[in-house]
């Protein structure tokens, strides 16, 4: 094991293949490993906090990967430093994971001012996303200019990435009624910008269409600020077109953002309400281990499932175990 | 202080008398009257469940008082026992309660067969809704064949009263761009049906036009079950005129939802998820009084602002206050 002394220097020399291991460090779940990673974050996050920081969700058959690749290589050639992060409480290494795989993006995954990191393994979606927010502190302190964070479009993950990133965009392509549908409930809502991907040959119409559809469809919603209204774009990853006007309007967002002060309240509000989670789930799993108190929650889920009991009984009946 | 009984059979006997002070009961902060709400929810809940959970919510201007009254009138004189309740946060006794307010449904207020009562006074968003819950289960046990439930468009209050109902409605009127904006983030994703009010006179073909958009609006979004897809329609509670559309809407969605079993598994799955509320909450709180967890959460607070600790340590910094 090794001293906290060579993760922080070796992270801020801007070594990758110390990044990778503090990154490998901060997703061990053993609890000496848990107490080394806390010095090792806890001395980054003073360089950290500059970068772009970037969620990216979207539809099945959105084409993500290609997208966050001709993303990530548009801006590798203006020389910033890129570095990709995945949460997707799903993925297990022993099955494989499929998010970020370097496979996925064989251009990127060569470029030498990108990183490509897999989401955590196994494990509940608040613990993946808590790894992966260390890792941004990590990566941040290593000098990367732009941090995206996928998601896969498996449970609250979208929201939770959208809590952890400056600019949420979502990917959607066009496709006749049915196919649109497959965007998940309050997505929408979430996003700080929409992107309709595919808008290539025979499909730039269609494109143009949907496009407005999610206009209008955004327009039905409050805006989030009087700063910003979450504008509907068109892209082709694939023929890497609309890509620099999306990266303006990430641009554009930023320095609004920042202007106005929102950036920074917005990460700090997003750094306690973190800070809340995780230790109120602490709070929680403490409890839930605490003498018998699974036991009795399930007698009494059971109880509450069949009307023999009000919740608030039943909510009563568990505290007492706060009394033992 | 009265016996468990008195409550429980007067309430069983419908008298509305008994039934408003077992209400007062339920809302009352004392802890003696707590013990006591309790062993009198828990007597009535085998008699509650059968009445029809209608959650209603609007736009600012939507005239909800007045739909409300008019569905009421429109229930009872169907001979149908119809009971409003409200969930209202911001409500406080002292400072005069707006909502549910009697003096805003003349018409209904007198009515026999109907029952109106204000919000819950002061407290959290939490503790006001566990209150019209357990309202709502007194109702159901003296007979109420319809329970509406008001919300009025703070915070997250539309969240909260759309997981203790069976159909949640969310009133609209037309208005030209700006105005319908004011429908806040993520209330349409709640909707098991919108309805567009004010269609009467020279509004019915703006109204018409209105409902188009939602239709659009909601075809975006993935639909609840395979069971429903919620429709938009439209109505003038001034005029009396689409309420009986929205009620055979009401009491579609029941049958289809009663008919796969997806009414009792939603219910369950609402009394599961509160008493899950209610105890984390409790533990929550529990936590906060311990020792100086607040003055620790306060500093701890300030630091993860400024960036000299990491939200992980600061999680762990305040859970040792277990350990104490």
């Amino acid at each position: 094991m090794k001293d906290p002394q060579y993760y922080i220097q070796g992270v801020l020399d801007k070594d990758m293949r110390v990044l990778s291991k503090a990154i490998t460090l901060i997703e061990s779940s053993r609890s000496d490993h848990k107490v080394l990673s806390r010095q090792v974050i806890d001395s980054l996050i003073p360089y950290s906090g500059k970068a772009v920081r970037l969620g990216i969700t979207g539809v099945p058959g959105a084409g993500k990967s290609t997208f966050i690749e001709s993303l990530g290589m548009f801006l590798s050639e203006q020389g910033l430093k890129v570095a990709v992060l995945a949460v997707d409480p799903s993925s297990s290494r022993s099955h494989g994971s499929i998010m970020a795989d370097k496979t996925r993006m064989e251009r990127l995954s060569i470029e030498p001012n990108a990183f490509i990191r897999p989401s955590p393994s196994g494990g509940s979606l608040g613990g993946v996303a808590s790894k992966t927010r260390e890792s941004m502190i990590a990566c941040e302190a290593a000098g990367f200019d732009v941090l995206i964070v996928e998601t896969v479009g498996v449970g609250q993950s979208e929201t939770t990435v959208a809590s952890m990133v400056d600019f949420f965009l979502v990917l959607m392509i066009s496709g006749a009624g049915d196919e649109i549908q497959g965007i998940k409930k309050g997505v929408l809502e979430l996003a700080d910008g929409v992107a309709v991907n595919k808008a290539d040959g025979d499909n730039i119409e269609k494109a143009k269409q949907t496009r407005k559809e999610y206009e209008s469809a955004l327009h039905l919603r409050m805006p989030e600020t009087r700063t910003w209204s979450a504008p509907v774009m068109i892209c082709s990853a694939l023929k890497m077109t609309g890509i620099d006007t999306i990266w303006e309007t990430v641009l554009d967002h930023r320095k609004k953002f920042t202007d106005t002060g929102e950036l920074e309240e917005k990460r700090k509000k997003q750094s306690v309400a973190w800070m809340k989670e995780l230790f109120e789930d602490g709070v929680k799993e403490w409890f839930y281990n605490k003498n018998d108190a699974k036991k009795r929650l399930k007698k009494l889920r059971r109880e509450v499932e069949n009307g023999s009991i009000s919740p608030t009984s039943a909510a009563g009946e568990l505290l007492k175990v706060l009394e033992d």
